[in-house]
């Protein structure tokens, strides 16, 4: 079984959804559990009225972190307390160990020692890390309170705080423990972008440019037309995340727990995810959004050695992600020398591995991404052979 | 809102699923998440076979305890080899302190050292306990991966194997974190209820009186004709079994994330929980099942003392319920004498409790449960008081 994405409409249908104000919409269709991600300037301070119409009478956790919190958790309790929701609040540490087991029941305590019901909603206030992990505790806490998210990176804006995924790291790799668990809200709000470091920002870039790779070819000719001005902060940046959450939404609604066509979303993920492991997640070394930006390009030149897309694509990939200051092979990352075992080992523990054969996302070129379920393991490992001695 | 139980139709509709062979068939009806339990002798020893027919090339993780692990796990694990599962093991320590943070880390650790992958299975070998936890371990590694129930004590086989609720402890409460995960067979042995004690095999019986209580006035009748052959093993364990498995499915099928009909299912819990964490969950003084016996006994009574039900409605369940064995009486406990206020407190924390008010399930007689949403605590006190007066 393979799943070829359907190349576009005529014409940018990517466009449809934007508008010239500066506050979008995007639905995501699921039935009586659909919601709507908001994306525009201020939302921390609308979070209350916005909560309170769609969750009438309901309580709150805010889970955040210490940088996060620093610079938003006032202005959030001030936004719930105006909307006449109780709030209590709990702060964790920034980074990615926080993702763990420890935390995770660090964070059920605080939601059940506010006495949550299910009717509430546990808010997550940061980045991808506290959105996986507050979702987590509340996908589970009484088998399920209610969700909201609000996004504080351009990584979580784009990718992790759409589609429902949550969970935690364990010493045997990332995201091996979770749940679906739908959020009611997502409020993206733009204003909080200023404050990501350059580096932050083209590692949620990444993302970005990953639903062009897939099956919006125009999507990803506005990406290398406005990259300028996406970095600098204008409108195309809000129109950006908005088509990327519209893309993700679209793939989310077709398969929510990723029995088929939502693995394309892993374009750049099983490589990725192999290089974050081998640098033990050490984010000095290497973060999530750069290793996509390598595995986008390695998944590129994996199908151009296959046969399957053109030089000149695998070539133009490159070319973006680097001018939007992107590692784009293994050698670029910082420290010891990566081993070829070491990467075959990571991908073979992958989630993603059905029955023992190795399932990878390639490409017939830019906007064609497929899912090919039964990839032979030593092409692979030749693959990184060769792309180890660049 | 209020759902009164639908009365049952003339006949005894539960016989409809009765046969004369030995072994019984209920489909849990969830679309394609639909289920099989099946019930008869022997059922241990035939398990690879039917897990191979429904999971083809699956691998598999069995968790048990010390008590059932020593009596069955060799069996389990030949007839696992037998049809070609490869399979390995976990035993943990007997006992309800097995359902916490610590054990279910360490279960999800040896799932994933054993590299299960969606498409495998973990299997719960044991009583309640070990279904709770295990199942939540299933629902959570790699989000979700196939669970199989092998039940081993009545109050698993009628209860909590039937339904999809998993979940844990923590010094909160019992029950407080979980999933909703179904699993996709469920084999009650009932060969193996003859190793039980008579305390455990009544504290499961109190589950399946339950189910004549909340809609089904025949079957309680039959349970008040069968019981000496019920204790005894007869052919009316078997059907008893059958009948309550069939009960709990038609409501789970109703309804699969309790947000109304199952709601049913709590009748006699919400006393029960309560008295329960009254004495610490000290399996001394008071197990599950006697709690539910006393919760039962008290709903009826409280019903009585609002005007719903006849007070000769309330002496029968009583006088049943003492025949098996089962205390219908707080001062029936052993040990210090128990608190109104702490019982009061305990209810307010029960996580059915929706928005402040508390919900109870209420009786117009036997078989004739509903539920009640907004029960004032004062009254719940005054009556509380009268039976710690007793």
């Amino acid at each position: 079984m393979s799943f070829d994405a359907t190349p576009p409409a005529a014409g940018p249908a990517w466009h449809a959804e934007a508008r010239v104000d500066k506050e979008r919409r995007v639905e995501v269709s699921l039935g009586e559990r659909s919601y709507d991600i908001l994306i525009g300037e201020g939302l921390i301070d609308r979070a209350g009225e916005e909560i309170a119409a769609r969750l009438s009478g309901a309580r709150a956790v805010v889970v955040t972190d210490e940088t996060v919190g620093g610079l938003y958790l006032t202005r959030l309790e001030i936004a719930l307390a105006g909307a006449g929701i109780e709030a209590a609040s709990l702060t964790l540490p920034a980074g990615e160990t926080t993702k763990s087991f420890v935390r995770l029941e660090e964070t059920v305590d605080a939601i059940l020692g506010a006495r949550l019901e299910r009717g509430d909603a546990v808010i997550a206030l940061g980045g991808g890390v506290i959105g996986d992990l507050a979702g987590f505790a509340s996908a589970i806490v009484k088998r399920g309170t209610h969700f909201v998210q609000i996004p504080t990176s351009l990584l979580a804006q784009v990718d992790s705080s759409v589609g429902g995924k949550t969970g935690i790291n364990t010493p045997r790799g990332k995201n091996l423990v979770g749940a679906f668990h739908q959020p009611v809200l997502v409020l993206s709000d733009i204003g909080v972008l200023d404050t990501l470091s350059p580096r932050e920002f083209a590692a949620g870039y990444a993302e970005t440019v990953k639903y062009g790779l897939i099956d919006r070819p125009d999507f990803f000719e506005f990406l290398e037309k406005s990259r300028g001005a996406i970095f600098a902060g204008g409108s195309e940046r809000s129109e950006a995340i908005a088509v990327a959450c519209q893309a993700k939404a679209d793939v989310v609604a077709s398969d929510e727990r990723e029995s088929g066509a939502r693995a394309l979303l892993n374009l750049g993920h099983t490589f990725g995810h192999a290089l974050e492991k081998a640098v033990g997640y050490d984010p000095q070394r290497l973060v999530h959004g750069e290793g996509v930006a390598i595995g986008m390009a390695l998944a590129h030149r994996f199908s151009v050695k296959l046969g399957l897309c053109s030089g000149q694509d695998a070539g133009r990939v490159a070319a973006h992600l680097r001018a939007a200051g992107l590692p784009t092979e293994i050698s670029a990352i910082p420290g010891p020398a990566i081993n070829r075992d070491t990467l075959m080992e990571a991908i073979a523990q992958d989630k993603k591995v059905s029955r023992g054969r190795l399932t990878f996302i390639l490409t017939r070129g830019i906007g064609r991404a497929f899912v090919a379920p039964d990839v032979a393991g030593d092409e692979v490992a030749t693959f990184l052979d060769e792309e180890l001695a660049r």
